[in-house]
């Protein structure tokens, strides 16, 4: 028995696990541990793995920013991140020394994404955006079956907002302070300007339909550049099940008929992959760097 | 000798014209004609490539919106347009019964975007976004070799924009007002909200740093969700030789140094194709149907 294996690598919490190669919907054995330095963190990964000799191939999703271009010298490694012991970490170097096997290397947001795209809300679709909003705001975007990446992964957290007028809020991203998604709508950015968290603001409070108008206009923005099947929404802040209402009437005042789009609640959507989003992505794109018969994630 | 057709069908003017399959660079004919209603047009178009029996394919580089979807009912179509005679004409259905030759059928952007990333500005890259501004603003945007669609082409001049301080425009769009690209920056933009032209404003005008505030704004927005090698200017309103330095400064300004992009003076960059590009891009595009050497712009 071929098996797949999946490390989700989290800034917190390491996930690492195997499947069936024939059943990469099943996980057969799972572990996590906190996320310690790059070194510490790769050795137990390894010891986990080290269970198995057969190993087809392993999917990594991996908190950024990290290298994904091929070409690169620096290809495999953590960029620059202020997590503590992972800046210019050659975290795909190190599995590799380990067991030269294939790996599929990509961010956390690319390996959620693609399990969305194979398994969960966007299984029929050729397009998607994939984004979550939780501590920060991540896409994954598929264009055409393919992940989508120029000379590196998409960082469309950070694209330019205009503000909400009766918002007043200085902004939370580090970059660009009130000027970008991130911070205007990550799960920090509601807590701080509010002053209270999500769960303590009620449903018909302003501070939703600003969030939806943030989370909307971005949506308008990701149509007009990719013109999507389907915009799925991850993440902590749109478990809250007043929100994508509210996104989708932002997004139709916002949008103003300009382009045609499917009915609003197919197109904004939640995710389908529950906590297993993560592993069942890595799974999948583990799967297809051996199976030809499964969707190809990368040309 | 095989030849190659280009038709660069505008909202003002088409060009038609014909080149040998192995020199696309060199136009062997040209014609040009106003722009009538779709049936009248298409029959002069189609009297210029009657005097030539071997046309081994035509690129179309049309004015939109246009159907570009395969799948879809009226792939080929004109979709609705205020151009008047055009609305829902079958345009690629019109040359395929004239003649049934292979057509490479795209948007007028990325027929000069397409020029650009064959033999221009961005002949050496493998990701693209080309931005025209003009009476419109639209892009042409290519990733990994391939023309990017979805469920339809770009419209990226239509993209969500915070506003600049000082500017108190009312905006041009007629579906986003002053909410969008080219609402806020595109050449009519430009005239109503200054009340000249844009020729008689003078280079250190604050009219070209609001321009290059909002074209800035779309390239860091472009930049954080398609990673492009580089950023094609083209277009009227780029030609003017005090806007690009300003961008670049802007985009620095508003980039803050999140992300690693190439030195500004080579990332953002002018068209390198004249007043050729549209009817270059469709020789390119139109030998990439017949010529496996070629770069294929289409999966």
């Amino acid at each position: 028995m071929s098996l797949l294996g999946a490390i989700e690598a989290g800034g917190t919490k390491f996930v690492v696990a195997v499947a069936d190669e024939t059943d990469p919907d099943t996980v057969i054995k799972r572990e996590s541990f906190p996320t310690e330095d790059g070194p510490k963190t790769i050795k137990k990964v390894q010891a986990f793995f080290d269970q198995y000799d057969d190993i087809a191939a392993i999917g990594i999703a991996a908190f950024g920013p990290i290298d994904v271009a091929p070409d690169s010298k620096t290809y495999g490694y953590v960029l620059d991140t202020p997590k503590r012991g992972w800046s210019g970490y050659n975290f795909l170097g190190a599995m590799k020394a380990w067991r030269d096997i294939p790996y599929f290397w990509t961010t956390d947001v690319n390996g959620a994404g693609w399990a969305e795209f194979v398994s969960g809300a966007a299984k029929n679709d050729d397009n998607l955006v994939y984004l979550t909003v939780g501590t920060g705001i991540g896409a994954g975007i598929i264009q055409n079956g393919k992940l989508l990446q120029g000379i590196s992964h998409p960082e469309a957290g950070h694209i330019m907002m205009k503000k909400h007028p009766e918002d007043t809020y200085k902004g939370h991203c580090p970059f660009h302070e009130d000027r970008c998604l991130e911070g205007l709508a990550a799960g920090p950015a509601i807590e701080e300007r509010w002053g209270r968290s999500a769960k303590e603001i009620p449903d018909d409070d302003l501070a939703w339909e600003i969030e939806a108008y943030y989370l909307a206009q971005a949506a308008v923005t990701y149509t007009a550049i990719l013109r999507p099947d389907r915009i799925v929404f991850g993440g902590g802040v749109p478990h809250r099940e007043n929100l994508l209402p509210l996104v989708r009437k932002s997004f139709a005042e916002q949008m103003a008929d300009y382009l045609a789009v499917p009915p609003l609640d197919e197109y904004i959507v939640h995710v389908e992959n529950g906590d297993d989003a993560g592993i069942l992505g890595c799974f999948y794109l583990a799967k297809s760097l051996v199976d030809q018969s499964q969707a190809q994630a990368i040309d």
